[in-house]
Order: structure tokens, then C-alpha cells, then sequence
């Protein structure tokens, strides 16, 4: 009986199973400067105690993607160690803000499974609740992978696929934000004088500027977030593979569009919901990031009139500028260069 | 009407114009061990709240060259997007010393403009500040960087080019020191038993080591200082530049200069203004840098038997030795191997 | 008379010699934040403060390695600039905790000297002491190194080889533990429901993944730890060494190995001892390190019910999985894959 977790399989997993993770986490800012180096993010929320208090924090909250990538890391051991491919994220909220200081915890719910047809893998949905150690909830989302089983030969199980939103109501949004004091909001500090009222449904914006990533940074950022999927980090075994090269962690390629869409949308300050995403192409050490985003939709939000909330689906490139929004082409099939089209509401003062 | 930022051009800029720069930053402990890690920085005023408590410090302040990376970051999108080349500084006064927990804000003025005869390009001069969320100014430096013109048909306007000392009068410098108990400064500790009285005017050191850059050091660092010029992140667009790859950002030089200048200057402590500085060619990433320098000048400050001010020049070149203080040629012409000419005032204790 | 610390030849060391280190550090969440992004290690009671306050620790010491290196590496400029080899390690104990904020300063005293029959090196014995700012020693260690003679015809000193336990006793160990509250270790939390009496002594374990290491990685690392031996940052000069490239710091494999060894020791959560150390073979950049580890022996410590002591072999190899456990040929020569061989002890909860 091997000591060593060599990961779960498609048959180890059973519908209602809760998985307790290691390990819990203390985030510091620490970790939120390595974010800030690892990415450049400028948002001034998350950059500035000064800034946050301003406006009714209690002091500059994390950001939220490093909330998301620490709550995600620590279910790789335990639900995608033998993942052929993370397909997707759905329905994920932010629940409350995140502080230096917080510890992160994680645990996951088995939400549905369902064999693929070629009989070798299967898909697993899993919801994951990351909470403080006071057991607030600071974040939960779906994500379904596909996970080769063990014995092919196993019989398939009843199949059970949950049902997911497309989109969230954004009246369920917004908890991880005090009601603001926007008249503190300084647009010149914050980087943009544009609003929520400036921002038309169906606009696109091109992020313009690039960011070629390396091996050492993406390394570094999925240790940092103790993800530990082997892709990312073993040369010796991914010479062999069948692209040759380790793969990026799909969360580092958000974190990089996230940080270039402040060119355009600095007043965009917080994630509030993930409505979707998918990694449609894998990323490389070398490649060079590009990102747009496109207004889905707008809406305010009940009982508040210091934020609206912006539906924004953001896709990132590689190795291809986005002055011509590059997405899918006439069959509906992505360009070869598009790597991430991810569906968001982002808050923004008004 | 683009909500991206493509940056100023030289029309763009007013004489007397203020800008308010975008994004206001605290400054952790976090932000403190990346600079460690950067650069591998060893003086003890900066590493050890012990030891700059024994002294009179509340606690250890930041490297002073963190702060100025913090402050120039900020002016980058304002002032140099689409600069052709960084010209250079004057007159950088470090006023208060900046400690984890400050906020750090940046606010330009344009001193000076003056088409270049070309009529393509302009050059710009700036005066930027650094201060803290009460208000306390940190630093102040003038900066000259080329700029492309939006219309090489726009008229050249009157020029303006303000006068700049050729170096900062001591007895202005110190502020961001407390009088120190230098009963308590060790020598064992600082890492050199040579103090002020032990320098001469016209003495050199060859600092001897030599540090290689990586792309993934000089981005992370270029990142954390929320810099965000694109020729230091593309390598889609860079490869096809003069060049051909990334540059380093030059500030990032004079950091691994000033880290390397430990080894001769431990008690060099305290940058306490910037005279001058150029950057004298380009690095890359896979080049390595050596360093020396020599005492130009020494000070004693009115009222202050503490510590005195070292004028000290900072040459650090590339892939060559320093062992026969290489710079200029004897037609004035920089050799090509070295990338900065840095001259600044240091304090030192007596 | 140079300024610059050109470093100790074999000749300048004096048995019984004391020599107190630059710099003193401040140790911070920093340089904790940094060393999860370098190894991505996953001891929860170095990860959360949560999880080491519901043992008993007012909160999460830094890793056990963070201190070695941070103590370790202020030796250099003193012991091993001009070092061949770095031999041997033994006799380290970790004696009282390290917490963000603690400032860790180092003293060296030379117990030992020994020319080497060629008469041009000999080998240096050093016991190094790490001690917090109110003087509580943290570690101590004995190492010895191969240092270059100044001038080969010296005549060799008497020689002084001190005796060395070949491992520690384990009665002396666990000083750096509180009495652990072990009804609130949490066995989903630390990632293993293996405990103390899980373990058999001769057993192996494969920790089975595998970590690339990257230049900027290795050289963030070595400089965070104030460590200025220079075949680790100048590719300049290693161009023409034997290796003809940069060596990685031999305690950056050790911290490799270690995060590993997580998979397969996950309770394994504290260093109390090093028995001994070599680095076997050297390791460059874009190298695959893996490891593996053998329970050599297992105590009780006495007054102590909470932990047990688990003696561990941590052997790492590059460019070669474990599953064969890689070590010594039958002629007791390790294999070329086998980058260290370390022998320490583990506590472990019961």
C-alpha cells in the first residue's frame, strides 16, 4: 500500500462525496506582491490600502483571482492529478473579500460524473467552496475535467451531469464588496475616467499591450498557489508528451488577461462571477499573451447605487494582437491563437 | 473614442501640466523580499529592523531604489509610452525614508519640451513626486525622455529646457535618515570595517562579482514596479525591433549595480540623491553585469557628525570586467560594453 | 589595500577563530510567500497560521530549510567564496522556531583544518550558529569545505579534524516544537492520514514527481538567502568552467527534495536534525530533480507523547525517476543521476 497519492480516478469518484483538502493556507502580502509581480496588476483597489479605506474597506482586500487560483489549487491532488483536460468553470461567486492575514481552506462536493463514449475517461463536476478559518465562504465555483479511469473496463456508471447557469443573476453578486463611498473614487488614481455608465452592451475593447510569458514565472505562480499538476512543472516527463513541453496552468493565463484588460477597464475592480470559461488552447513558455473583452451585458444591482455590474467576456490570444477581436471563425470552431474565452461580471463604481 | 491607453505624445504635453498618475501602491514587507530576491541586496539598514532600530529607524525602511522604482513605475503611462529612448535624470532627492505599510502615490509636472530637429521626435522633461497616503513627499527627480511626435506636420513649439544642477548640493540631503547612534553601527554586521573617513575623492573599486539576468528576473521585477513599457514584456513585438528581443528596464541595472557595489561599499547605506544618471547602451536577458565606482566627491552635512555624503559615480557594464574601471574612450565615446553611467550621492557613517 | 572582499583562502582560517557575519535579516511573510512560489512546499504547519495556533504555536514558524538557507548563505562572503566544494554537512539542529519578523543574524567558529596531499587545498571545518536579534539560537550546523590555498607552498598547518557525530541524538531534538495539542491535527488538512507509527523503519518511499529548475529560479532563491557564491549567478564566467554553465545552489536541491517528499511524508511537518549531508553530483538549469527516501531509524523523544522521530534518507536524482530508488553501485559509487544524499530527522505526529 503506496504512502504516495498518485491522484484519483474517473471510478473514485462517487456523486455526493465531500473531499476535505490539503492544505490550509495563510495568504499574506506576501503572496499578493508576488501576484503583483507575477502579473502587473494595477488595479487600485487591491493595489492600495489608502485607496480601499477610502471607499469603505477595512484595508486593501486581495485579488480575487489569487483567492481563486489558492481555493483551486488544493483540489488538484485530490480531484484532477489524472485529469486528461480541464473542460470548464461555471457558477462561481465571490463571496466575501480576502485579507492578508486570512487562512484559505477548500473542500469539494462531487456534483455529477458521466463516462465518456470511448470508454477510457469520463467527466467528473465538482463544486469547491473555498472558506476562512472562521468558516466564511469566500469563493465557490464548478469546474467539470475529464479524468482517465482506471480499467477501461469497468462498467460505466449511471450518468449524472448537474445542471449549470449560463450566466448568474447578478442580484446574487457584490458580497465581497462594502457599500462603497464613491465619492472617493479618484479616476485619476484608479487609471480610467470611464464608468459604469460609459460602458455600452455589445462594445469591444482591445487590451493592445502583450506579455510574453516564461518558464520560471509560471512555475513560480502555480507553487505559489500549491497547484501541483504535473504538466506544469516536469520537463523530463513533458519532452514526451505530445506537445513536447510543459503546459501553463489555464488560471496563470487568466491572471495575465486580467491584468491587461485594466487598459480599458481600470474601473473594473472587482470579480464578482465567473459565468464560464474554457482553456480552448494550451499555452507555452515563450508565447506572448493578448487579450479583448466585449460588453455582454449590464445591469444594476438591487439596493446598491454605488456599483453596476458588468457582464464581460474576456478572451486572450497568443502570439496574435486582438485589434481584430479574434474568436471563432464561421463554423463556430476558435482561431488556432485564441487560448482562453472566459465569461465574467466585474464590478464598477459608478 | 478608445477607453484603452495608447499613451502621450509630444503635442500632448503642456509645459507647467500636472498629471496625477494611476495606481497608487502600499508597499509590504512582500514587495521587500522580491527586491531581496532580485537583486540579492545585503545592506544592513534595509534587511534588519534590528539593526536600523539600534541605530534610531522605527523599524527598517525599504531599499531606497524600491522607492524609486515605485515612483517611476507610476509615470509610465503618462510619460513614456511612447517614448523613444529614456534620456535621463537629475536632481533625485530621497526625502523621507518609506517603510512597509506606506502608500505611495506619483504626481508629475512638465518643466520643459524642445522639438528635436528632426521634427519626429521631442524631447520631454519631467518633474515627478513620490508621496505617501498623508501626504509626506519621498522622492522628487527629474526625468528627459524622447518622445514621438503624433504629426511630424504639427509645428515645433517654443522650447522650453529647464535648468538642472549637475548635482545636488549635500548640505539638502539626509532627510530620510534619523540622526543616527552610530555607538551601535557593527561593522561585523554592515559587512565592512571601511567608513567614511576611509574614502578618498578619486579612489576606485571594482566591485568584482557578476550577476546574469534572466527574462523571467527582469519582468518579475519590471512587473512588481507596476512599469508597464511594453519593450520589456513582447518578445512578439520585440523580436522584430532593432534589437531583436526585450530590453531590460534600466532601472533594473542600477539595482543590480548598486546590489553588486555591496562588495566595497557596505556602508554606503543610504542613497540619498541622484545627480545624474544615464543609460549608456542596452541589456538583455542572458547578459551579465559587472560593476565599479569612485568617490567624485565627499561631504560633511551641517549638522550632522552621524554620517557624511560619498559622491559616488556607478558605472556597471556588460559581459567585461571591471578589474580596469572601463567608460569612455578618450574622444568622450562610451565603450560598448557599458550600460550606465550613475552618479549619486551616498551616506555613510563616520 | 582593496575595499572589495575577495574572500578567505585556506590560510587566513585559525582554529578556534570566531567570525560574526553580515547581515543581519529580518526574516518576513515575505520570504515565506517567495519560498512557496520556489518549491511549492505544503506543510500545513508552515502554510497556516490557523492549523499551527489549533497545536499550540502562536502561529506558523517559516519553513525549517527558509532558516537554514538565511544562516547559511551569511557564511559565504567569510567561509566558502573561494570554496571548491562544499563537502559536508552534520550535527545540525533546529533549536527554537522562526517566525515572520524574528531578524536572524550568524556566527562562524573555525573547529578545524586539514591540508589536502596536493598542497595547493585543504579542507575547512566551520560550526555555524543562527540566533534571533534577543540572542535565542535558532540552528547551528558543522560543515566543512574544500578552500584554495593563497600561495601552494605555504607550509601545511597541524592538522585538526573534529569529531563529528554521524547522526544526532534524537533526545536532543524537538526544541523548535511546542508540545503539540496532536487532538486537532487534522489529517485531511495535512494530507496524509500516515502518522509516526505508520512508518516502518527500511521502508522506501518514491515521492514520484518531478520538479524542473529554471536559472531565474535558482538565482531568486540563492539571493533571497543573501548567498553570494558566485558560480551561481555569472554566466560570464561559469561560460568557462568545467561545467561550462551556472551551478545551482546545493540547498536549493535540498528544498526540492524536501517539498517533494511531501508526497509520501506529508505529516512529516519539521526538521528537528541534520545528520549529515553531501551534494553528490551538481545540478544546472533544466534539470529534473526527483527523490525518494528510506526511514532509517524511528525514536521516541522523552517527555514527549505528541511527536515521534522518524530518521530519513532523502536521496534526489536528475534527468531519472525513483521508483527503482537510485543510489550507491555495488562499488558504494553513487550513480550519475544522484544529486544528494541527506540524512536527517523528521518529527511526525502520533
Amino acid at each position: 500500500m503506496s504512502k504516495t497519492n498518485r491522484g484519483n480516478f474517473f471510478e473514485d469518484f462517487k456523486v455526493g462525496q465531500v473531499i476535505r483538502h490539503a492544505t490550509p493556507r495563510t495568504v499574506t502580502s506576501g503572496d499578493q506582491a508576488l501576484y503583483t509581480a507575477l502579473y502587473g496588476s494595477r488595479f487600485a483597489v487591491q493595489s492600495s490600502d489608502a485607496f480601499a479605506k477610502s471607499l469603505g474597506y477595512s484595508h486593501a482586500p486581495i485579488d480575487d483571482l489569487l483567492t481563486f487560483h489558492i481555493v483551486f489549487g488544493k483540489t488538484v491532488p485530490d480531484i484532477s492529478l489524472n485529469a486528461v483536460a480541464n473542460l470548464g468553470y461555471a457558477g462561481g461567486r465571490f463571496l466575501a473579500p480576502v485579507f492578508p492575514g486570512d487562512t484559505i481552506s477548500t473542500v469539494s462536493e462531487v456534483i455529477g460524473k458521466k463516462e465518456n463514449s470511448n470508454g477510457k475517461t469520463g467527466v467528473v463536476y465538482v463544486r469547491s467552496t473555498g472558506y476562512t478559518e472562521n468558516g466564511t465562504e469566500v469563493l465557490d465555483y464548478v469546474r467539470w475535467v475529464m479524468v482517465n479511469k482506471r480499467v477501461a473496463a469497468n462498467p460505466a456508471p449511471e450518468p449524472v451531469v448537474p445542471e449549470l447557469p449560463s450566466a448568474l443573476d447578478p442580484q446574487s453578486l457584490g458580497t465581497a464588496v462594502p457599500l462603497l463611498d464613491t465619492a472617493n473614487w479618484d479616476n485619476d488614481l484608479a487609471g480610467s475616467e470611464y464608468r459604469f455608465d460609459d460602458y455600452e452592451i455589445g462594445e469591444k475593447i482591445d487590451h493592445v499591450d502583450g506579455m510574453t510569458v516564461e518558464e520560471a514565472e509560471h512555475q513560480l505562480a502555480t507553487r505559489l498557489y500549491q497547484n501541483t499538476a504535473k504538466v506544469h512543472f516536469n520537463q523530463h516527463t513533458e519532452a514526451h508528451n505530445r506537445f513536447g513541453h510543459r503546459l501553463v496552468y489555464g488560471g496563470h493565463v487568466i491572471s495575465i488577461a486580467r491584468a491587461l484588460s485594466f487598459n480599458g477597464l481600470a474601473n473594473a475592480f472587482h470579480i464578482a462571477g465567473i459565468n464560464g470559461g474554457r482553456h480552448v488552447g494550451p499555452l507555452a513558455a515563450g508565447d506572448t499573451v493578448y487579450a479583448w473583452s466585449e460588453v455582454l451585458d449590464k445591469a444594476d444591482i438591487d439596493g446598491r447605487s454605488d456599483v453596476g455590474a458588468l457582464r464581460l467576456r474576456l478572451v486572450a490570444t497568443k502570439n496574435r494582437t486582438c485589434h481584430d477581436f479574434p474568436g471563432q471563425d464561421h463554423d463556430d470552431n476558435y482561431l488556432p491563437e485564441v487560448v482562453l474565452d472566459f465569461d465574467y461580471w466585474a464590478l464598477m463604481p459608478k
